[in-house]
């Protein structure tokens, strides 16, 4: 079984109040890719946050000591953007050299608390990530399903860098209608051996691919997905962070 | 312009000295895609690995008292598989409750410096990472291209787990024929602005994509991917290898 990834065009910039669903809907129905039963559209969380009107102003922001003090330590970061990030991070993964590696919404762990001060059309603009992606990215699913008569799945995604390795990768920070993880535990390897410990963080591979389609010079802000066979089972994008107590990392 | 990803089928367990390319060539010329210009094989490492004759005698393993003492710390941990670990380590960047995160090969950090002693098809037998995978993909990626006269990049997998996230996810560790990196600073964004952060680890994503079609139980070693639209340049897997220097987690 084969999977294709297809990017979904003539997406409009989004502004807040924008009804996402129905924006998806007129790119599918006017694209070449009419979407079938287990597809699975994967959006990135700009036009999820822009559409849900999260965006901040930064010029209305009032910098702490310690976000002026963060901000100094790096070349050119604005001390109100810093600031934004202290006000959105649950916990300090690690701070140095104005990097600022945090615990935000659920417990992702992302720099700069996932805000975007760079792609928001706004010089004076921050736009945080969604609040509840997951709902979010049910209530998308579910006008999606009802309008095209199949199960669509949806993914929001992030794009976040990674220790111990070069370059940005997006990750699913919000998921309906799949199960995030499969699961091969019990199952048999290709030497049919039983395998013990592999659980496989689908929905974050399938997020990865889509992304290959949305670098941000694209303008493509949403990729269509066909032909991954779900593991069954539903789940969110929480699912994906793991607990404090088995990280080593946190 | 769309991706698609076709799993190798047919593709017989490998044993060390067999030659893969010519059976890569022999699955491709029996399946339903003959390669076109620009298309990437990607290979999970275990079946290099294999060819290459990386495979360990358990039994053979005289475990040193750190070993012993890592592998006490652990529910079921073999002692003389922490032993392989520790020799094959350049660098432990995590160890606690028997898990051993370190540094390996030319610095890719991974559980268990990457040894796979679940999936051998031997009870006494573990198999290491290939010696040099970038090597080994170029190798690859030139019988590939000879043979059938177009562009061919390889990419050889491996499947880890990350800091703060559920699941594992596979990660390119040996690239040929294509930059593994897309750099779009100097581009602009979807609202037309400079951007200026970002590099995507592109490599790293096809990998991962690549990964929910050789899912362990799936028996698929080797995964073709189309439409790829390479940002241009040659490059290795050690391209995304972050150095110490800029590594906040090292």
């Amino acid at each position: 079984m084969s999977i294709a990834l297809h990017p979904i065009e003539n997406i409009p910039l989004i502004e807040a109040g924008d009804d996402l669903g129905a924006i998806l809907i007129a790119a599918l129905e006017g694209g070449d890719h009419p979407p079938r039963d287990g597809d699975i559209v994967v959006l990135c969380q700009k036009i999820v946050s822009k559409a849900e009107g999260r965006s901040v102003k930064i010029s209305d922001v009032e910098p702490s000591p310690l976000a002026i003090q963060v901000a100094a330590s790096a070349d050119n970061k604005d001390p109100r953007i810093a600031e934004l990030v202290l006000r959105n991070s649950t916990r300090i993964v690690m701070m140095k050299h104005g990097h600022m590696i945090v615990e935000t919404g659920p417990g992702w762990v992302c720099a700069n608390a996932g805000i975007d001060a760079s792609n928001t059309g706004d010089d004076d603009i921050a736009l945080l990530l969604p609040e509840d992606p997951d709902a979010s990215a049910a209530r998308l699913a579910e006008s999606l399903s009802r309008h095209f008569g199949v199960a669509i799945a949806t993914i929001i995604s992030d794009t976040w860098g990674r220790p111990w390795r070069v370059g940005l990768v997006d990750f699913a920070i919000g998921v309906a209608g799949i199960n995030p993880l499969r699961d091969l535990r019990g199952g048999v390897d290709m030497d049919g051996r039983e395998l013990h410990h592999t659980v496989n963080a689908d929905a974050d591979a399938i997020t990865a691919a889509a992304g290959l389609l949305m670098g941000k010079d694209a303008g493509i802000p949403a990729v269509l997905v066909r032909g991954y066979s779900a593991p069954g089972g539903d789940g969110s994008g929480a699912d994906l962070i793991r607990d404090l107590d088995t990280d080593l990392f946190r």
